[in-house]
Formats: C-alpha cells, sequence, structure tokens
C-alpha cells in the first residue's frame, strides 16, 4: 500500500484528525451550577463590562482559526471548501502537537473576497488569531490585507509568511556557514504566486538587495505589461536592472534559486552557470525544481527542498505554531513585520553552530525546542514593536 | 464564596472550558507524511470528487456549532457576542460530555439577520449541525428559518425547541401518571417569547388543543393590536374562547401553568382557582413564577422548575445532546417535528413506571441513558421522515 492508499485508509479510522474536549468535568448538578447555569453568569457579566476578559474566562487566548476557501489546496488547486478540510484539520493537529495551541479549521463556502473578509471578521471575536491557508492568489492577498484592517487579532496567511520565514532562517544561516553578506546575494526567485512574492519581499526585509523574479511566462520585468497586480508591484522592486528573458538568463551569475514552481525546471547546466557554490532551495513539491543530487553535481553547497526525505527540509511546520504561540502569549494584536523578522532570527539560531553545515542549515522539524524559542522571540518582537497588549 | 464568585475563580482557572485535541500523534516525517503532506492530498481528491466524502474523512460527522450573537443570554439580555461565549462554551462542554459529540462556540459579530445567517451559512460546509443558542426574539425565529432554506446540515435553536420537548416529556409523563387525556388541557402559558411560543406550538403537536398564552401586557387574543408577528401568528391559534384579561383570568379553571416570564407571578389563589390538581412548570430562572412549596400547598399536583434544587428540573441538557447524536447518527438534513416529538417520548420514557410519581416525571440530568434512547429515538423517526441520508 503507498502512501496515499495508507493516508486514505488512516483517514477512514481517524473518523478527523481533531476533537473538542471539555476540560471541566461536569458529573452533578454542582459541577453544572459553576461550568453552566447560573454560576457561568458571572464571567459573562465581567466580559460584557471588559471584552478584553474574554481573553481570561473562555477559552480564546490560546485558540486560531485556520481558515480556507479551499482553493489553492496542497498543489491540488482549486478543489472546493469542504474537500480542503483535511489539510485544514491537519494543521490544526500540528498546531496542537507542536506548540499546544488550540487550532479549529472551518472551511468558508465562498470564492468572494468581501464575503471571505465578512464571515471571518463576524466570528473574529471568538478567537485570538487567524490562520488563512490555501486559498489562491491574488485574492488572498486582499483578504489579509482587509481582514487586518477590520479585527483586532492576528491574521498571518502561512502559505506566505510561514513559507517566507523558513526560507529566510535557511538563508540567514546559509550566510553565516559560508561568510557571505546577505546583502551581496543575487537571488532568482521562481514562482510569483502568493509564496514566491511573500519570499521575496521577506529576503528583502532580510537585507537582499537583488532579487529577480519569474512567472510561468519569464523574468518580471519593470515596463512589460504585467496583469497581476501582485506581479506588478514585485516588478518595481525587484530587478533593477532590467534583464528580460528566460530562467536560463536569470540564473547566469545568481547566488541564490528559490523556487515554488514547478518540478524540474532547473538543469545542471543552469547551475553551474551560478555564481560559485550557489545555494538551492528548490520547494516544488513532491517534485522539486531540480533533485538534490543533481544539484550538488553542478556545484550547488547548498539545496533545500520541501520534502522530508532530503536534507534541509523548508517546512513551514518550524514556523506557525512558535509564531501564534508567541503572538497569543502577549495577546498581539496583529503579526506585524519586526514579529516575522524575530521569527526567523530564532528558527536559524536553532541549529547550534557546531552542527552548522550544508545539510543541516535549517532545525529538524520534530526539534521541540523550535517552537519553544519562536514564541519567545515572536513574543518579545511584538512587546517591543507595542503590538503586543499583556 | 458564593456560587457566582466561585464560578468566576473556576473559570478564571480553566481558562477555557473546551479545548481542540490532535486525534493522531505526530511525532516523526512519517506520521507527518501520512496525516498532512503529501498523504492528506488523498482523502481531499475523494472529497473533492463527492462532498458527501466530507462525513467520512473530517470531523464534520461528528460537529455542531454552537452559534449566538450574545443578543439574549441567560437572562442577563443583550451583553454582546464575547460576553455569551462562556455559556457557549458550557453548552459545548455539555455536548461533549453527555453524549460525545462534538460542539464548537462561535460568536457572530452582528444583530442583523441577514449577516448572522450568511455568516453561518459560508461556513456550514464545516459542520454537521448548527445548534443556535440565546439569540433574541423576534430575530432568532428568521435567523432559523432561513438557516433551515440556505444550509443542508440540520438546524436547531435550542433555547425554543430543547425547552419544548422538555417540557412536552414533562406533560406527556404527567398525563400518564394521573391518566389524563393530554387534548383534554386547559393550559396557561406565560411568556410569549421564543421559548414560549415554541413551548405552545410543540403542546399543541403534542396533542393540547386548548392554550392561553400571555406576553407582559396580558391575555394574548386575536383581534387586538399585537405588533409582534410571532405573538400575532399564536393568537390565531391560541385562546380560541377570545378570553380577554390578565393572568389571574387565565388561570381559573386551567389545568397546567406553563411559565417562561418572570419571579413571582403566579399566587396560590391562583393556583386555587386551577382545576383540581394541577401541573405548574414555573421555569423562570432562578426564581420561578411560583415556589414549588406555595404550589403544592395551594392544591398542584405535579411541580417542575428549572432549578436543580427541587423535584422535576426542566432541564435542556436531557434533550440536545441525544437530538444531535442521533441527528448526527443518520446524517440527517433537519430536525423535523417528527424527530422533536420522537425525542420528547424518549425522554418520558426514561422515567420507569414504577417510579413515575408526582416528584418523578423527569429523568435526571445526569442519567446517562437519556441521551442514548435520546438518540436512537430521534435517528429513527429522522430515517421515517425521509431526512436520514444514510
Amino acid at each position: 500500500m503507498n502512501v496515499m492508499e495508507e493516508s486514505l485508509q488512516l483517514h477512514e479510522q481517524w473518523k478527523g484528525k481533531i476533537e473538542v474536549v471539555s476540560r471541566t468535568k461536569i458529573n452533578n448538578a454542582r459541577d453544572l451550577t459553576l461550568a453552566y447555569t447560573p454560576g457561568v453568569a458571572q464571567p459573562c457579566l465581567e466580559i460584557e463590562k471588559n471584552p478584553d476578559l474574554s481573553y481570561v474566562y473562555t477559552r480564546r487566548a490560546n485558540l486560531v482559526a485556520v481558515i480556507t476557501d479551499g482553493s489553492a489546496v496542497l498543489g491540488l488547486g482549486n478543489i472546493g471548501p469542504e474537500a480542503g478540510m483535511p489539510v485544514m484539520e491537519g494543521k490544526c493537529a500540528l498546531f496542537k502537537e507542536f506548540a499546544d495551541v488550540d487550532a479549529f479549521p472551518l472551511c468558508v463556502r465562498s470564492n468572494d473576497v468581501d464575503e471571505i473578509v465578512n464571515t471571518v471578521a463576524m466570528i473574529a471575536g471568538s478567537f485570538g488569531g487567524i490562520n488563512l491557508e490555501d486559498i489562491a492568489a491574488p485574492r488572498c492577498f486582499e483578504i489579509e490585507a482587509k481582514l487586518k484592517e477590520r479585527v483586532d487579532i492576528p491574521v498571518f496567511h502561512d502559505d506566505q509568511h510561514g513559507t517566507a520565514i523558513v526560507v529566510g532562517a535557511a538563508m540567514l544561516n546559509a550566510c553565516k556557514l559560508t561568510g557571505r553578506d546577505i546583502g551581496s546575494l543575487k537571488v532568482v526567485m521562481s514562482g510569483a504566486g502568493a509564496a514566491g512574492c511573500a519570499i521575496a519581499k521577506f529576503l528583502m526585509s532580510l537585507g537582499v538587495k537583488d532579487i529577480i523574479m519569474l512567472n510561468s511566462k519569464g523574468i518580471i520585468c519593470e515596463g512589460d505589461d504585467i496583469k497581476n497586480p501582485a506581479q506588478a508591484e514585485m516588478a518595481k522592486i525587484t530587478n533593477r536592472e532590467h534583464i528580460r528573458g528566460g530562467l536560463a538568463d536569470a540564473m547566469k551569475g545568481a547566488d541564490v534559486f528559490v523556487g515554488v514552481s514547478k518540478p524540474d525546471l532547473v538543469t545542471a547546466d543552469m547551475v553551474k552557470s551560478m555564481n560559485p557554490d550557489p545555494f538551492i532551495f528548490a520547494m516544488s513539491n513532491p517534485v522539486p525544481e531540480i533533485m538534490p543530487d543533481v544539484a550538488k553535481a553542478a556545484g550547488a553547497y547548498i539545496v533545500g527542498t520541501g520534502r522530508s526525505d532530503f536534507p534541509n527540509q523548508i517546512n513551514n511546520v518550524v514556523a506557525f505554531p512558535g509564531i501564534f504561540k508567541g503572538a497569543l502569549a502577549v495577546r498581539a494584536s496583529d503579526i506585524n513585520d519586526e514579529m516575522k523578522l524575530a521569527a526567523a532570527y530564532a528558527i536559524a539560531s536553532c541549529v547550534p553552530d557546531d552542527k552548522l553545515c550544508p545539510e543541516f542549515v535549517l532545525p529538524d522539524a520534530f526539534d521541540r525546542a523550535v517552537p519553544v524559542a519562536v514564541a519567545e522571540a515572536v513574543g518579545k518582537a511584538a512587546r517591543e514593536s507595542g503590538v503586543a497588549r499583556i
């Protein structure tokens, strides 16, 4: 039985990967009196006087909504809200397992920006944070931006920022290992969807100055007719030398390849055309833009992929559980750039100096110290940037 | 320390009365592969082909949303969405403790019918059923009706139907005990809000023919100027003799008093003016319309209240967990009248014949056989009435 068949069978046995349990036993009339009526009236009245006390008397302080419209689930495309739910439940299970954060999956039966924003804004008072997941670009940008305006709790589109933070952490450690200055790197970014744009922007906030982005048609260049507003925006801040062409053109003389695009796009010759000892982060899944052995043979110094069976797995699970844990711990009103940067540095720091090597620039996904370190750093950054509320 | 203070302190310690846990351990790369990517793609694809399989591969089949707008919480009025959450969490804890049904609380930041309906309809694909809670009348009627049109899962406003079903069960057993025919009873219904109207209608569906309803101004009578549409509707089917006046007028010659109104409305003299051996269900909480000892001294044969410290507690907890359990078990598309009637008969049947007496016309709230019996009866009624989908 292959992984797909086994997973299907397990999903049928599990009958859901999450469960809502009671934190208080209700075995007799006295229990009922205290957990329910009439006693429950007292916390209700306290919250009525001060809605912030909802963080004290309900689960909200530890509770994240994982929201999708089912429009960009894994690499499967727009499979519909209900079909996205196995992924959302999995995400919620990871939140709990890795950071003891309660997360609840909700799929929204609409692909309309405002309908999705309204729905989430309406129920925001039930949660301490909103994790957007697997929503197609470019709509995901607008949904996140509008929701951040509408609600007083952190909103975080993990496909964008989680991925960006982990790639950023890998880049920090790659630079540390090789003694390179992040500001001197020439980066090729293949894929200009939600994740690609977010990675490019995040790398710039980490100090990268020179990025060439490619969409399915080739290099994105200012002055060209670019329909996608997110890509048009990227055209203004990337590719300052106005290079035109395809991937092979972009790769010549580059130091880093980052891919969130398609299998097998990158050839050995392209790697050979890069500057010496390049970093290759090939995250197309399950088949990367170039296989690690091919990249290494062509001269790549560090190779990372999305897969757990190769070194340097670029896996959001080292980011999102700790990020939300940290944001919730200080009741942050936002997950801002400072917190995202702090998360990337914290993830990078989880690889000890004496273990840092080309095969180990990112911590293991199951290193339980990672979410702890990330949460602490994110909470601190929230305080220092003024978005912490406790 | 009184109950209110103790409850507040406990709520602070509990940090929420519900929690979302993972049903699958994720301790290594293989676990991740099966519960998350890439394995999770398989159940996603199966659900894409047939959305009904969301009941097989996600938690949906056992999951109820408990929804409020915080507008009629307990007897506290419109205290706001966040302030209603301690009650919603308590309800969810009861669902789990009494019937192993997962329930998740959501408060909606709106008092507008269409905004609430849209919000719930948008997320309905995440759940197997919708329990509406503590939403003010008359809006709650419209919300329930519109939602039933919009979504393909059961929608049940517990304040209306749960209460009606339990009063109905008490009435069935009271008739059984006294040998009276339910169709011959003259019933006075004090309180014409959501619960009052639902109780009156439900008693009629159980066979009661003669009901006089009262709102805060007195007896509701057809032909009077009645602003409230729900009460105007009730005026057409109750009080067929067109009696006008107050509670004292209504009580003369009545067999049953049912109150969901205000403390101390009913005097001993009013009870004395009723037919011999009347039934009194005085559910104003925590102070009933008449105290049981006063009612008994004035000639009442059976007295029930909402309180756990008197006999015959009329407590929804004997109804809603089993009702949803039964509806979910057969994947019902609705909780219809047949299912509600079946629930009332099932609850009544949980008082054994040899124990049936004036102090014991309703089963104990903690009798764990009740939700089992209710679920079975409700599932059977769903099948027989054609709303079961498996």
